[in-house]
């Protein structure tokens, strides 16, 4: 159970609340100088002026201290994380734990008090940092609170210079266009930002602004409890409606000589200061304790209880046989149909499948006509898209993006580095990369989604060869957790066979991620390809083997992961070839060329890949193009043979 | 001079000119459905309701067909690239080349008349594509228009859907506060995108929006000449504000099966529909004709007259001496005044710095408060400011922009991308980078730079080492052409000396950029390090020598452009040990490792980076914690030196 006043149920803000919260507003200022000053960094200004919207949420949301992952409770997501001290002082009264380690171990290394807001908190939702965030993150938390059926509210507070940011208005709209009325934001509107007032670093009508977009906006005194109550109340409680309430605030309010300064934005108060601070606050300077405690090192980290990932049946595999032609992405549109068809309606199991205005390419269309309630149609707007899908991955909950690989990973790659920071459990399919996309040309053709995604540390990148290997690979990525990109092309593929012409990836083939698969054995060379590439290596190597040059030919499906094992296999070989569509620079062969030479592996080494950006045209003649065709392989690979019967002459 | 009706001088459109583009508006949409049907693919839906627009604008703006590249023309943006057979249509009508190749060579590889508008069309500014970016785009061309003293005006078109892009909020409030009435927007309000009706994707009052932020909308009939001179004539003139014409128009709009029908946005007219299209156009169907011209080959390519890069003095470098103890990101700050000093006024020098709300931290409010005229406060909306920065980079003009490597790089990747895709050049300085920012913690810890901008194919990646090497490195970069990025840590750090304490990088280092320093030579095993952390492989270094184990340690401070000279020095010693402040994976030790194998070098090869996420903490804590400090570099380099004895035994 809730406390019984949480929820913003009483219609007024009693006297008794309001003398508490008074009290609590001078208390938790003192915790905000102390936690920057003892650090002798953070952002007291913004944290001061946020405080009572904190005080006013953690102590009247239906949230539980004592069991802050409890899966009904309202979520309270800080979009301004810099404003941390703010945020760990008002759960620390509200009784999420213990102030004492925030004070000292604010901002020291190993410790959880992190200089923006994590999830490794009881009591935080994401973590923050660069601004424009919260807010598409609110809208995933919002929609899971319809679609679990658990109906709880979500707040965002926001800073004002972060209005700025154009990702906001994507999901002001989002909001809209699905009746999520159970959302409110607050924006801390103190009218400075690090520059200086925010009307001369730029000018803006944030409230004619979202208005246009169709919330309801509600402007108050932030530091009158009373107001606050009142427009939480209201916003909360009318169901045909979302709101903003704009808090009128003061940066650095409560302590004079900081009041609308904007220097205490990202400055610490002075030890010279510091007594004079804490007696306007009526509060003991205790801040020599606090950094000899902090010399003890940092506090220990809270055991968090994520909600973990939810249970679902895979399904068994659709094996496609060597007659058919198809692309792999029909091939993904057809086992995320499978694997919903199974799951939907099982107890507690929920998902989501999000668009960006692609749906018919991306192959989501018929997902979306069979279950219109689990299907955004999110418009041409990736960076809330990438967010708020994110946010949603957090939750026991299924949450997948299709989209084109520019717009899934390029655009978007800032949201994919923050979700994974937050530990999400996205699923993201691009059908179009490489320049298989063609004929739309190269601002279309993606030709990094490995050099970004490795240069995460938790994204693992999966690129199947045919029809038959994406069906095993979706069944796979969807049942487990963790951030997954799957890869393909638009292209229609063969479904590749083994020597004696059945299907390769047929019904006997488990999927292993992580480990390659020798398609064809042989000697003195190994090619190394994935995803579409494998088709154009298999055919270099047919024509090789017609002149009786029968090399070995590696299929990698998985590029996040290398298995020494297969550096080990690959090195046996006099020379590995690698080929790829993608930057030669930031792919496949650099990944496996630069592990095996630190691993104290090495053999002959060659990586054939894009090395320009490319123009519009078909795949086969931009390959030729770019020197990524089976006729250059051919030729690679008879100049390397060629050398070996020199050194062998 | 240009022809005397351009720059809608007069009050009204003639009848003489209705009767014209009436006629032309016939034609072109004959030449729309003639290049996508004979590629077989494209987007005539949206070109179509673009075209009458595109007629207006490229006949009656400011704009030379015979000289397309002067200084003082109008600058025309589409923003839609897909468009892009509307575009060339109408380019062709006005006499900017011959319409035949077009017709033929429409997305066939190699021809210049790609899937979207490229700039190697002469009358395109800008290669798009992706969507969102145009706006942006028109704001830098504005910018330029005023401090060129050229006063030419910027046109942006627009698709509807795309107004869903947050960017576009960005570009609209950059305009404003700028006072940018210089630039007029126009939608093709034709109501529908890939998946619909725009109303039913994503519901937006764009009006609202607009006036929201600040512009004046006027709403005419795209498809009524007059209406559109009308209000080209109006928002060209009017000094006072900023327009956005909203063009209602009609998907598909000449040929009735296809008004209104989305499945036109981006599919051919087949075959079998285009007798009865070319009939309703009243054109004659030579569809026929121009499939076979197409068999032989693409079109060529134009001779692009690209205006050049701004020729600069960059001054006499300054040196530090080893008492001074600065950060690099204020050297970077004085070395920018010192060359804007010398530069500023001289005859057709034009240059600008902008800033998003930082401009303490990365140090350019030095030069915001002596040119204020030519800073531009941008305020916490990176997106716009990557593209708009670009933009104006590739006027002959030195376009500088600060940023935090989060915010400048990870947040605005494919606007990196699409720059470098434009051939801009934009100077990029990002002065917190690393876990070397320290407190603020994960979301602030750039870890990707160079993983990120080595997956473009133009961008070059310097990390000066100390003061003295980012004085150089700064003056070279501003007066280079091309899309750099400069990468410092916000440390304090020692000037690096020699071994008789003299800075190494002094009087008479001569800056080369791809090339690395041996600050100290030593055998056995080379220690690369690069930018900060070159002090914390100095430090292990001094350890060693002093314990008589006296290796090599090689400064990197060019890591995009390794020069096969550098390799084979450093595959002359039995190891080599990387280390960087970095992702691992995708970072310097990954290039030089996988470059060295693939040029059929090798050696014993170590990588010391960040394999994870890093907490709050000051820098030496984190390098600790993440095994970059001094003493796990000897405590390696002591293992290996011990093998190499045992292999010795």
């Amino acid at each position: 159970m809730f406390d019984d006043w949480r929820g913003f149920k009483e219609r007024k803000l009693s006297n008794d609340w309001k003398r508490k919260f008074s009290e609590l507003a001078r208390v938790t200022r003192g915790h905000i100088l102390k936690m920057t000053t003892a650090a002798g960094s953070g952002h007291p200004g913004g944290s001061m002026s946020s405080m009572d919207i904190y005080l006013m949420l953690y102590f009247m949301a239906r949230v539980d201290p004592k069991q802050p992952y409890r899966d009904d409770r309202d979520r309270i997501i800080i979009s301004h994380g810099h404003t941390s001290p703010g945020v760990y002082a008002a759960l620390a009264a509200a009784g999420f734990f213990d102030i004492t380690p925030a004070l000292h171990g604010f901002r020291q290394a190993g410790s959880p008090f992190e200089g923006h807001v994590e999830r490794t908190i009881p009591g935080v939702e994401w973590d923050t940092g660069n601004l424009g965030q919260g807010l598409s993150v609110g809208i995933g938390k919002a929609i899971y609170s319809k679609l679990s059926g658990n109906n709880y509210h979500t707040y965002v507070v926001m800073g004002d210079g972060e209005q700025q940011k154009g990702q906001i208005a994507e999901a002001r709209r989002m909001a809209v266009k699905y009746s999520l009325y159970n959302v409110t934001a607050v924006v801390d509107y103190n009218r400075l930002q690090i520059s200086g007032k925010i009307a001369d670093v730029m000018p803006q009508d944030i409230r004619a602004e979202w208005l246009a977009d169709g919330w309801q906006v509600l402007e108050i005194d932030g530091h009158d409890f009373e107001q606050l109550y009142d427009a939480f109340h209201k916003a909360t409680h009318d169901e045909q409606h979302s709101y903003l309430i704009m808090a009128h605030t003061v940066m650095g309010k409560g302590v004079s000589f900081m009041e609308n300064d904007e220097s205490y934005h990202g400055a610490a108060v002075k030890l010279n200061d510091f007594d004079h601070a804490m007696a306007e606050l009526g509060i003991e300077n205790d801040i020599e304790v606090l950094m000899q405690q902090r010399k003890a090192g940092p506090p220990p980290r809270f055991k968090n209880h994520p909600p973990g990932y939810p249970v679902l049946d895979p399904g068994r595999p659709i094996t496609y046989s060597p007659e058919d032609k198809l692309d792999n992405r029909s091939a993904w549109g057809k086992a995320l149909m499978s694997v919903a068809e199974i799951n939907m309606g099982r107890d507690g199991f929920h998902m989501a499948v999000f668009d960006n205005d692609l749906a018919g390419s991306v192959k989501t269309d018929s997902f979306g006509k069979k279950y219109p309630g689990n299907f955004f149609q999110c418009g041409i707007s990736e960076h809330n898209t990438a967010a708020m899908a994110g946010a949603l991955s957090v939750e026991k909950f299924l949450s997948v993006w299709a989209d084109f690989g520019v717009f899934g990973i390029d655009e978007t790659y800032n949201q994919a580095r923050l979700n994974d920071i937050n530990k999400t459990n996205l699923k993201l399919f691009c059908t179009h990369s490489g320049v298989n996309v063609g004929e739309d040309g190269k601002t279309h053709h993606c030709l990094d989604y490995f050099g970004l995604l490795n240069s995460t540390f938790g994204w693992k990148l999966i690129t199947p060869a045919d029809p038959n290997q994406t069906d095993r690979v979706v069944r796979y990525v969807l049942s487990t957790p963790g951030n997954f990109a799957v890869i393909m092309g638009r292209s229609k593929l063969a479904v590749i066979t083994d020597e004696q012409g059945q299907p390769f990836f047929g019904e006997n083939y488990r999927y292993h991620y992580g480990r390659m698969e020798t398609i064809r054995k042989g000697e003195n060379v190994a090619l190394v390809a994935a995803g579409n590439m494998l088709h154009v290596a298999l055919k270099a190597w047919s024509k090789l083997a017609a002149e009786d040059m029968r090399v070995t030919l590696v299929c990698v499906s998985d590029w996040s992961d290398l298995h020494i094992d297969d550096i080990k296999m690959l090195a046996s070989y006099p020379h590995v070839v690698t080929i790829e569509d993608h930057n030669v620079k930031t792919g496949l062969g650099t990944a496996i060329a630069s592990t095996m030479l630190s691993t104290g592996l090495s053999t002959g080494f060659t990586r054939l890949g894009i090395n320009k950006y490319a123009s519009s045209g078909t795949p086969e003649e931009l390959y030729r193009m770019l020197g990524i065709d089976d006729d250059t392989l051919v030729s690679k690979v008879k100049v390397i043979l060629g050398e070996f019967l020199k050194i062998g002459c």
